[in-house]
């Protein structure tokens, strides 16, 4: 069993923001990976003893050994396999700021996200605003940069895009108020660029099936819309 | 002005386990700072020019550019400064084993400290459970090594000990229910070991302050008790 031996096996479900900028920083370093979908509502033996703290995907098992948290996991495969393009600048105050700017999507971008997208009433208003202004901010984060880190991608074009590529799958889906009449030239000429890359549109190509995934966890979550 | 020019200033508040870590990890770099305690209901207009987003201490201006967060605050003082000892091991699964139980504390073990000292009744009573659940937990996971990360004082540790003076303040507080009587001697020689460090003792002397504002600012959240 490759999980509890030799190899590399990634936990995770397909759409999730966390799983999928793990799943580009594989691809980006040539990481041949075994890929596991788990049933978020009946996870697997394999997960809950392999992160028995927080029982959440993703979680990278990499020769037996589980390392668990994506932001995590996403800095070990930069400093575990030399091969490939190193994903993490190397001055310290920008690897600081890629780590900021990171870690500001997995806190209050997902937040606004679950807000909007299923919160109450009074928190799809705040949520909604809320993204409206992150948007803003990444879109001025970026300004005149072909990539968030410079000239190449890396650490935080791989740390974002998952969040970027929900964002307009919720536009596409829901009504999002003001956060639906924005306009933002940088950061979609920058998704262009990052979906040139064979390891972003792999994992990014089901827009349809993700806006279909918005619906059902809404109606689900939502029963009296 | 120090934190428009040249130097290192530290922006946060003396009881923080964010702010004490970030302490901890420059004394042992040896970098010398501007310390200023911000008072968290008026915010200094400096802090929230120096962290827009989260407006939350630590904020470590450095050289005048502000960096957020206090994991990636360590890390950057990690990196930025070349002398005194390396904190994070160099091993990459180590490294990700550190910053696991980091994040960990950060995430979970302030969770429980928050609930058990002024959430609901109900919350209170999860909360303390769960403080013994972590306690445990990292009593196991120090084991038989003297620090967290084995033979050698490091990152783990500092971000560890602020949270364990933390739990010890508590109990001497409050009744803490099943996690008062816990039996860790492996946590309490290891704090011992880590009191033996300048870097540590400085930080830590206060106990009998932090009681005072543990009873405080309960008494000011929970007015019916």
């Amino acid at each position: 069993m490759a999980a509890e031996g030799k190899g590399v096996v990634l936990l995770g479900a397909w759409a999730s923001p966390f799983v999928i900028k793990v799943k580009i920083a594989l691809s980006e370093k040539g990481v041949d990976f075994e890929d596991r979908e788990e049933d978020l509502n009946n996870k697997s033996d394999l997960l809950l003893k392999m992160n028995p703290v927080h029982k959440l995907i993703p979680v990278l098992i990499h020769d037996g050994r589980p390392i668990c948290e994506s932001p995590i996991i996403v800095e070990y495969i930069d400093e575990a396999w030399s091969q490939g393009p190193t994903l993490l600048p190397s001055d310290p105050h920008e690897r600081a700021r890629s780590r900021f700017w990171a870690d500001f999507a997995d806190k209050k971008v997902i937040h606004s996200i679950r807000s909007a997208w299923f919160g109450t009433a009074e928190a799809q208003v705040t949520g909604k605003k809320e993204l409206a202004e992150w948007m803003k901010l990444l879109e001025s984060e970026i300004g005149e940069k072909a990539y968030f880190g410079g000239e190449r991608f890396g650490h935080l074009d791989l740390s974002l895009v998952p969040y970027y590529w929900w964002f307009l799958a919720l536009k596409k889906t829901l009504d999002l108020g003001s956060a639906s009449e924005l306009h933002l030239p940088k950061l979609e000429g920058w998704l262009k660029r990052c979906l040139l890359r064979g390891s972003v549109s792999a994992v990014l190509r089901d827009e349809d099936k993700l806006c279909e995934l918005i619906l059902q966890i809404r109606k689900k979550r939502l029963p009296a819309n």
